[in-house]
């Protein structure tokens, strides 16, 4: 017998409050893996449960998280190919395998999907089960705090992906944060000529020091702007990553005739489209949500490849004792990026 | 020397008025065709303009109308391959050839589109001049009041195609009017399985006599319907086919995680979308406008074949002095389709 040490966490506890907590770690199940989580970080999703605008859907107190790297602790029982010590990260997607989106071949977004982070604990845990199924394996020599980059990364490769950009098109991405830049990044690395359109000028400093071109809607006219960088044409895909109900209006006027608009934002309410323009051009508005497989692989590339601009994108790391403080910058936008070092706390 | 006759024509004035009028017949340009018309259909296009919606686009008086059959009357220099006395209908689109959208390969929606019968004169009128390019051969034996019903089996061919339904799959035509039944038409004959949800309780038995089930949205749940139709999955295609704000909301609610919903009808101010549903299932809606030349060759096929059932959507067949009054039944839902009798004017 050995004293098992307990690992620091930080929950959701309602109220707009972080509960930093003691647990005693457990033993992962068969076909689980305990990884120590490195890096977790902090994201717009999480800031949704932090204002309470998903307490229908979570339970409290919540360990969230689901931006991570980590290597293994501990292996369960029946799971093969993983070793203590492997550098992994974990794509939070658990699905039943049986709906018919499943059964469809979309598991990634199966109708009774567990995200894991949302509606199961996530990673701002010193120790965390997961399913090993979940792993994906992180190259020797990675950073494991550019590796805790990997979901967001997979989230714009998933969008990108899906918008179908060939090389050589035109891509237009409205909204500078952290989603904005990293689906600017992926569009440009798959060959695309990208714009970037944001309100804020301290942003828009930032994007365009990432080598992006930028326009400031309010000072420019977007759409002449487009149709004269686009030779007439339109943009052949535009990312609608703001959320808000004024660029869902405008991406319509921005694309070209078969053009494509990929809805990357969460919008709440209802958006009004411009539905006439849409049947014009016969424009093809997609949705896209978290990411498959080979996103989540291409992701780790594109990250130990040194394609994102990790250290540009990580405005800071703080400890796990500052997570609500890290939350207030976040909202408040003075940060692109913050890691929580998880590590550190253990 | 022979005195040529002179032809009849219904034209929009202005005012909500159609006029009717003697016209001088010209010989067909070189490259043109001249179509004696036999039928022209009216159609919703046809009534906004008659309602001024479309003041803005079209020259007064317009000689209107697109949906039509008829024979060749005249053949223009440098014609090849049409006789006199051949059956024809037209696909009424001229595009410029050298536009963006033409040059990808998507002439007929060309960002200059000449609309004939709306930008430049239409069918309503005895002797037609047209580019020989529009034309589309008949077979023989075809009704040339059947006929009448090409362009918009077409405009319904254009939209089946655009959506992708497979064979076995599951459609929702939202609007049981002349566009959605020919849709529901369509959709079954390429192996779909229809339900077409209207309002109306004569348009619903309509659509049911013609063996397509129905949905009466006020008395049943149709979110709750569709969803046992379909396994618990949702439809694969969605057409909105009514213009109805609520119906677009309602739309989203119907399809499956990466069903696909076709923007059929127009809208002419913005609408509410459900966007958190395009996201969260990863939903694809898409524009689809006017057709191609294989929708135009495959509606004629569809309307040769007895596919289409073109005597239950002739309401009736009226002389081209009753227009306006044919025009006061479309607008009043009297009628699912009234063709115009333009050779018995000649
Ligand atoms: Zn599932
Ligand atoms: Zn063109």
């Amino acid at each position: 017998m050995f004293e098992r040490p307990s690992v620091k966490t930080a929950a959701y506890a309602g109220d707009r409050t972080i509960q930093i907590a003691d647990a005693e770690p457990t033993a992962p199940e068969a076909g689980q893996v305990q990884v120590a989580v490195a890096y977790t970080g902090l994201c717009g999703t999480d800031l949704h449960i932090l204002h309470g605008n998903m307490d229908a859907r979570v339970a409290r107190p919540l360990v969230f998280g689901h931006e991570m790297s980590g290597t293994i602790a501990a292996v369960g029982d029946g799971v093969d190919g993983w070793t203590v010590g492997d550098a992994v990260t974990v794509m939070p997607l658990a699905w039943d395998g049986t709906c018919p989106a499943c059964l469809a071949g979309n598991s990634h977004i199966c109708q009774n999907l567990d995200f894991i982070g949302i509606d199961s604990p996530g990673s701002l845990q010193g120790l965390w089960n997961v399913p090993a199924e979940t792993l994906v394996r992180l190259p020797a020599g990675i950073r494991l705090d550019h590796a805790a980059l990997v979901e967001p990364v997979a989230v714009a490769v998933h969008d990108v992906r899906r918008s179908e950009l060939q090389p050589g098109q035109k891509a237009v991405v409205i909204g500078g944060g952290p989603i904005g830049v990293l689906i600017a990044t992926v569009a440009r690395h798959f060959g695309g000529d990208v714009v970037v359109i944001e309100l804020d000028p301290q942003r828009r400093a930032q994007v365009q020091e990432l080598g992006f071109a930028t326009l400031d809607p309010r000072a420019v006219d977007q759409v002449a702007w487009v149709e004269q960088w686009s030779g007439g044409a339109g943009a052949d895909v535009v990312f609608e990553v703001s959320g808000a109900a004024v660029a869902v209006l405008g991406a319509t006027a921005l694309a070209k005739v078969r053009g494509t608009i990929v809805v990357v934002a969460i919008h709440p309410t209802p958006r009004e489209v411009d539905l006439q323009r849409v049947f014009w051009r016969e424009l093809r508005l997609l949705g896209a949500r978290v990411y498959q497989r080979v996103d989540f692989e291409t992701a780790v590339e594109l990250v130990a490849d040194g394609v994102v601009p990790a250290d540009a994108l990580i405005t800071r790391i703080v400890a796990l004792a500052d997570t609500q403080d890290a939350f207030a910058d976040l909202e408040a936008g003075r940060a692109m990026k913050i890691l929580v070092d998880v590590a550190g706390a253990r």
